[in-house]
């Protein structure tokens, strides 16, 4: 800590000193366009100077923050035509290896075709703190794709410059706990996004009880910044309600005791950290150190939603007028009475009908591109978990029951299997399923649009329950 | 520190655990060949899983420090036909893209432009330590390259890489003194280039007295590997002699006293992070905290060495001559002259001949490519430091005699005007350099090869002693 | 913290092994009477075992905490009579010393005097954790000690025992900010005794602006528990109310344009530390520190309550019923109006009558001991402030009004002469108050009983308002 | 670490604040005499300034560092007669106290009772850095003791407020190894009393392999000083040899499969703490933590010297002239011969005299007060070690040939015999010995004066080799 501000410290003072040297003409930083930025951007790739370059790249980073959005969709159209590849240049070094393949001419080639961009982004990395402006100048970015794909090129680079500078080899594991800084408490408040945080005390009675635990990855540059975040409880069995696990009534576990860990929350703290890849290493780097940890831990599952289950079935009744037939329309509205989970007889009548519509939508349902449907199960089943267990009224929170009809699911990692699993779901897109959630996914009747993969479905009425986890 | 060692303890146990899925044949890790290895990189860039990812990782870089010399060369040989670019697929893309220059056929155009090898360095990263195992491995092809050229694009793609790794935004200036690990102090004392240290009192010397100091970079994956370091001496004026700062019997300096900073030494610890730009920006960092530190200091100077002088000398004998009768190869018979410098009367005649072609060869003599020949003049000069004096007789220990013929040279680091110096330096090549060593260098005869820049030079005989250091 | 709970942990796995040697009896540790651990308490001072010693300590602490507040009077009776010193042995040791006063009859009678409970709080602080439940169980022993002055050598011993390991050089000072971990932190919101604080959003206003500041001291073997704290605003004069510092709309101060630095609040954590001299230390190295941090700070004052300056008032009336006619029977019935400090005309005309008396109360109202009335005046006199300043509607909170009647006292620390205010406080008992003080002083009538210092005073109606604070 | 370099710029900053005030006469702090100092503790216990406390304490014991030999004699004169216990109010208290034992009256005679050095010692300790100068102070104490009586009971408060600032509780153990800063590390060099230590290469051969370890016990005020450390090598059994462990051909142990600890050697740091118990409290939580670390260690074992077996051999032959023809004589004339150990045979001879007199002499040598002669012995018996093993030639160096005649004994630590033995051993004065051992005390004839405990010895002359220690 006190090393990377010592360090921010004497950044900053170089930066001061490259001021006097770098002509940022008249304006204010507060006052500066988008092309006034763009200017410093050549500048910066131009310029040989090092204490100008450092300050440079500060007044680049603190003038684009104060941007209006306007401004900065300008600054990123120019970031898009201004420090693109040369079409002439790449062409001319493609036709030069082409007609004689040296390594000087693969060099030549390799250069013409980087984009100037990465090279911005690199000179803009020598500012104080300029990591998380980088990562949150993305997010601006990744808000304006969706309308304007042509900044797509500018994203790539992106990636491709954070694949390096978030290599897994940076991540740094931490445990956060109860004598960890309140700075860094106060995002992880924030940024939960699975089962949200009420405060400190919230906070607290998930991370201070001995059978409670989260874990954050961090990065050097990032110093008090988590990226993303796990928290785990510990059990002596697969939980199937997220209340047992948060409920102010809960038991407690002797950790020395437990043999489960449940996963109930995985969430991601920067926007701009999209699609560069954390979660799943984070998980098995979690699951190494609990097991060092507690010696008696032998399952490690999770306990998750489906949050576009509910769309999914919405949408199953907007593209199948003739389903209206099958129960599904008439289930749809029941969910829509109040407190109809409390009632238990409407309960076990709308499970009857979700549970394998559920399962099926977890190991069945694509979309246009071929993936499961459910970005939680893709995650997961990605990783080389396996769907282990289906849980009904798992989870009566608004949020549990408007995406998830209150349904949640167990994906279990066992240790000996994840990789043959992880292979199995990349190459053949098959989805390792428990027995009982196979049998709910054949109750499913030909009326649902995609192919099921079990064609021989036999219709048992079998109620679901998983029976034991597998042990690692 | 116990941070890194939990996560690479972490990362280890990962590794073990993908050791079991991944297939690595019969062949116990020392005994495989560079065929086996190159087998392994290929199943690393196509295989997904997490965990035997890591292990791959881990295994093949273990089974690198294994191979002898020769299959090292027949490994970087493979790396460079293997995992190179693809003709077919990037003349493709480039034809793809002029045809019609769309975002995505830029993107194609850039991936298929970048060799496979730098997805296979991001891999192999993944592994404990990686990143160390790495520079080594660059070491070794840095090795090979001179005598086998066709390996440069490899090398290409290492400074690629490792200019993301080692941007500046992610180095550690580190304080190195006596409440320093012995781990870490063990490393300077293996690794001190310029004034070697003999053993551990001698490196007390140099970081435990109040009035000096040792600097060194660090990475946050290479914990306790120094970069690159520099040593200070604090002083009441520009010292000019090494014996004056490494003597046993040297005056101490009350550091709320002094003026003066001298860097007396700057040295390299890794071979494989040659090029990659560490030094000009450690020492600026580290006046910035000196000056922070210690509020008295207003000058900034090295003390450095002009380790080609005399092989430079030697070659002028060669290539003219001519020169015979000009008194050079007079000088240079005298100057294996046992202890001649302790003959008063010689020393001045010789200092007479020498302190004149010093001045010249540091301002003008340059190498095929146009650069300044000596390498320390070049990286100071090109840092934006002034040449500021010549010192005579400042170093008469056996490497300073040998190759620098006993001169020494003042660099001085005016914040003020280094920028401008660089600015200078590198666009027009022309040194900054003090009025007193101008006029040395007009004192040199036409018979030496290289242009002069001052072509009017008279040849005052005046001793050659700089003033005051410009003032900060 | 690392290193106090790897400690911890091998002492209870010492205390855990020591256990089973131990011979404790059937009972549990939640079962034990007072009996039983004063029998306890007499094997610890005989046993000579190691494990079993640290085990039995533990045991005593553990069992002690569990005793109900019956047992507990009990557990310090026998404490009282059990370890005392020996009346027998003290006189025989007197008497041989006096008859012959060697060396070795010193050392007896030295040991013949010391209490065995001395020897036993030693013991008993080899336990895990053992420091902090001895400052606790002092807590309770000084909750006993009103109603049963008999058990005051009791606390004779702890108070020598913690002068030892509470000594001055033993203290840790540290900073508390927004990086500090949030257990330390809860304590700071639970501790909080003059300004109190409501959640962990009001303790980051407290701590993590650049211009607010907290210290505390802490213990190395009392690691997570601070033992007292102050809190300081930086500012630009002196305040004269507390609104100006706790209030949301305050206006910001730029610490290195700061001049003064006002210590608000200063708050014990430890009611087992009374008399345990820490808060002059503490208030006088947070100067120093931040002295050195801000260079700019040249006053350091307080704005302190008078916490016991109502209750005086209203013992004044009891005391004297002549006084009625005198004014302040009927400004005390006008403090009991609902917000009379709204009322501008009503506020100027109590202040006119109270500020005299609030002065007279500081300066010269004394207890039967002869000393200063008010606690924290006769801390911050005996720590050799001065007193500079009264101000009026300083502090309309409830207990602001309750107590202090909303005046609040800025005391000064001029470091130039604290030394010299406390030798003459300390010898004389005069009080060193600025001119504006002493003139309100002279306004108050002779009808208050306590003698004067100053008696010729002149019945000044000067609105009291001090100029400048005194510069270091 | 930096905290404590915090801390104590603070109490200097404190200190130079506090000169100005503290009146110290003209003379400098190197030329004051015993006399200007104990005017200056006078000053010390009197003054009621707080920062010119701090300034007089740190000025007492600088000046006193400055002092000769013969001064600092003078000094602990003058500290013995006037800051002693006042003979006077001591008995008028002790007869208030017989007359009428009230509570206050108890409290006046501890006071009384109390040499008021104590107070000076607490009031020495608030000086930057206090703690060390006073425990090097009673260095210089103990040094004078033997010949001046007279002042014990100045070393007697000494040892009484070390107890407390030394207190167990406060005692923090550490890891040392090569990650360790420097400035430790050269004072483990300097102070290793056993088997001493060449340079830093011969110090990382003991604390950077895996089966080589060191711990020190540090203090929280004395915080880069070690107080005392011991050494350890993880085995595979108990060994005989000190050569075995230090040999720089030793073979190596994985310590995953270690059985055996040996500690090897224990060396106390500070003179001045002599008596105050440390080693038996370190040895009992390294073993806790190396039981921790290394789950297959089951034995705990020294590898010992015998430090005054050879001085009581020469003293034997002194005593008893008739012992002359029972060999002792002519053995220990052998033992002068060069190289007698490399004779086999000789060394077979010599052995079969040394060996029984060596396991009388550990088990039944008393000194005047009763006690084990042997200081080595005293302290692992008295910890509840068994005496274990004799090794024969287990030390050939030069030390462990001229004071133990080359043997080495093995004490075994079991932990569940250890406080069984602790106890016997402090009440009954009986050694526990392996049944080996025993027997070789039975052999020793009765021409030896000490009475030895087996009376019935039967002169087995079975080779004294330990079977199997004892297993955890």
């Amino acid at each position: 800590m006190g090393q990377s501000s010592f360090f921010n410290e004497l950044l900053t003072s170089i930066a001061e000193r490259g001021r006097s040297f770098a002509d940022f003409g008249k304006t204010r930083t507060r006052d500066r366009s988008a092309a006034d930025i763009i200017d410093m951007c050549h500048a910066l790739l131009t310029g040989k100077g090092e204490a100008s370059g450092i300050a440079l790249a500060l007044e680049i980073l603190t003038s684009y923050t104060s941007l209006t959005d306007g401004e900065k969709t300008l600054f990123f159209e120019a970031l898009g035509e201004d420090f693109s590849v040369s079409q002439h240049d790449t062409l001319g070094a493609a036709q030069a290896y082409l007609n004689n393949p040296t390594p000087e001419h693969l060099i030549n080639l390799s250069a013409a075709a980087e984009p100037k961009r990465l090279e911005l982004l690199r000179r803009l990395n020598q500012a104080p703190d300029a990591t998380l402006s980088l990562v949150k100048m993305r997010a601006d970015l990744l808000n304006r794709i969706t309308v304007a794909p042509a900044l797509k090129p500018i994203d790539h680079d992106f990636v491709s410059i954070f694949g390096s500078w978030f290599n897994r080899g940076f991540l740094e594991l931490r445990r956060i706990d109860w004598q960890t800084p309140a700075s860094i408490l106060e995002k992880i408040i924030e940024h939960e996004a699975v089962h949200s945080l009420d405060g400190w005390d919230d906070l607290r009675s998930r991370i201070d009880p001995p059978d409670r635990h989260l874990y954050g990855f961090f990065h050097p540059r990032l110093n008090d910044e988590p990226l993303i975040f796990v928290e785990i409880a510990l059990c002596d069995r697969i939980v199937d309600s997220i209340d047992t696990i948060l409920s102010e009534k809960r038991e407690h576990t002797d950790p020395s005791a437990a043999t489960v860990a449940i996963f109930y929350s995985i969430s991601n703290c920067q926007d701009g950290l999209k699609g560069i890849p954390l979660g799943s290493f984070l998980i098995k780097q979690v699951v190494e150190d609990l097991r060092h940890r507690f010696k008696g831990l032998r399952t490690f599952s999770t306990l998750s939603p489906l949050p576009s289950f509910r769309n999914w079935l919405n949408r199953q009744i907007e593209l199948q007028g003739e389903i209206e037939d099958s129960g599904l329309r008439q289930v749809l509205a029941q969910l829509e009475q109040e407190s109809w989970w409390l009632d238990e007889q409407l309960s076990r009548h709308i499970a009857r009908q979700l549970l394998p519509l559920a399962a099926h939508f977890l190991c069945n349902a694509r979309d246009s591109a071929g993936r499961i449907v459910d970005p939680v199960a893709r995650f997961h089943l990605g990783n080389g978990a396996r769907l282990e267990r289906l849980n009904w009224n798992a989870d009566t929170g608004a949020d549990g029951l408007r995406k998830s009809c209150g349904v949640m699911v167990n994906y279990l990692y066992d240790l000996d299997e994840i990789e043959r699993n992880h292979e199995q779901f990349a190459s053949t897109g098959l989805v390792n399923a428990a027995q009982s959630v196979k049998r709910l996914t054949r109750m499913v009747s030909d009326t649902i649009s995609e192919p099921t993969h079990d064609e021989d479905s036999t219709r048992q009425t079998e109620w679901p329950r998983a029976g034991q986890a597998l042990q690692l």
